[in-house]
């Protein structure tokens, strides 16, 4: 999730003609190679989602995994077993070449990173789409409520909690958490918006104390860039998508595939619909 | 706001039948001198209002208070200059009997309990019915969320903080703020649960440090009994009902009247209408 940084190498004027891009236009730029950075600030107001691509015979437990884990894994689409399309989430949408950058795991937690899956594709693999933070965090932003990571051109850090995820079969592992800090009052206004986007994490799963959820050092976080705190602020704590990943490395089927952190996809739908929209399948 | 501790003196079965009781019903036994204590547990799901009464010539400056200080003065309703009636919020509801008890303020910081406003009641009198916090800190315990002090059977712990309201013509004085202490993960659903209720105080205004928004000591109170909180609780603000009546005792008009602490208007409405009513007038 290297994204914000990415995104500042973009002149101005190259960010307003991204933000303008629709998400046709710009999965067909991915396609044909034309694009291979984040999708951070692409194709503004824009639901993008994370990736999990996984064979047949794991499918469904990792849906009930989602389902049982849904703040940390909410569920906005799923293809049918073998297709590259799901086309309740794009039009003319292939899960094989729309997106920037892909990770693929074989078995191990090595994996091999890729711009196209069309070589790697199988008749048995299963796309999920899960909601990510930056349906919450444009909408804390226009809200008028700094978001200091992104303020400071970092990348959010990540925390693995000692919140244990409800497993399903084989899928089992710590939630981890994203944090962002605020001024009492701003983190008020977060809590609100962000619950507004059930899809996409939703409300905060804990604030203050790090230690109450086992954080030992708020400085040091497993994954991302060290925070950037106020004086007076309250750190607030949001289930992260990173927690289904963490699942499937604890199974490691003979294929996995995730998005490279940043490089989402990028769907049709308005951000917003990440306030209540339902399991969109092919 | 001595309401609790009388609540708690009420049988079980007493507070059934006092739950069940219609709001006209509980009005009418107020009237005839049946009903004299709390109105806490009385009609359960209705909406319950604070109470002040004032001359006309400073009514429009301290409905524009409330305007302006929407959190901590949330206007439900209000009556027409003499009328003791306000038929949006209840049907044969007499503002001069129908509450257990008032207070009437004759120009200074003195004030007279009474228990009818007949022989207080002059024609230029108008009415505003408050929101109060009954109807978000109902839903909170509906949600599974312990409220310490109710469970303590104590009186809600009440600051003056040091924010100051926004003023309107000569009303104006500090942010009197409850407060309420829940675990982290409680916090933020009791943060959720009261936004709800926009014309009940709605969301928090700060919550963690309290020296962040002026107080000394946390365990003692401007207002209402000591606060009881668990080990890793977060103390959570909200703006509260007191602010107006101290907004009023700044200005002392000749004859101003508000309900005892506790004792309040029972309409009408349903409780969940604090969630988007708008004003009621007569």
């Amino acid at each position: 999730m290297n994204a914000t940084d990415q995104t500042a190498l973009l002149s101005k004027t190259d960010m307003i003609s991204a933000a303008a891009m629709s998400p046709l236009a710009l999965r067909h730029a991915i396609r044909a190679g034309k694009h291979r950075g984040t999708t951070t600030g692409y194709a503004s107001g824009f639901l993008q989602g994370n990736l999990a691509i996984l064979p047949r015979d794991h499918a469904d437990a990792f849906l009930q995994f989602c389902m049982k884990n849904p703040k940390a894994s909410p569920l906005i689409g799923m293809s049918e077993p073998g297709s590259p399309h799901i086309p309740a989430l794009g039009r003319d949408l292939d899960i094989r070449t729309d997106l920037p950058g892909y990770r693929v795991f074989r078995g191990t937690t090595d994996y091999q990173t890729v711009t196209d899956l069309t070589s790697v594709w199988r008749d048995d693999l299963v796309t999920f789409v899960l909601g990510c933070s930056f349906s919450f965090e444009d909408a804390i932003t226009r809200g008028g409520v700094p978001v200091r990571h992104i303020v400071a051109g970092r990348n959010v850090p990540m925390y693995v909690t000692n919140i244990a995820t409800a497993p399903a079969g084989p899928f089992h592992g710590p939630l981890v958490v994203s944090m962002r800090s605020f001024t009492p009052s701003d983190a008020i206004k977060a809590i609100l918006y962000s619950d507004r986007y059930r899809l996409a994490h939703g409300a905060p799963v804990h604030m203050g104390d790090p230690a109450g959820i086992g954080i030992k050092d708020l400085m040091k976080p497993d994954f991302g860039d060290a925070p950037v705190m106020d004086k007076g602020d309250i750190p607030v704590f949001w289930a992260c998508g990173v927690t289904p990943q963490m699942a499937i490395r604890n199974v490691l089927p003979d294929l996995a595939i995730t998005h490279e952190p940043g490089l989402m996809l990028v769907t049709d739908l308005p951000a917003e619909s990440a306030e209540f929209m339902s399991v969109g399948t092919a």
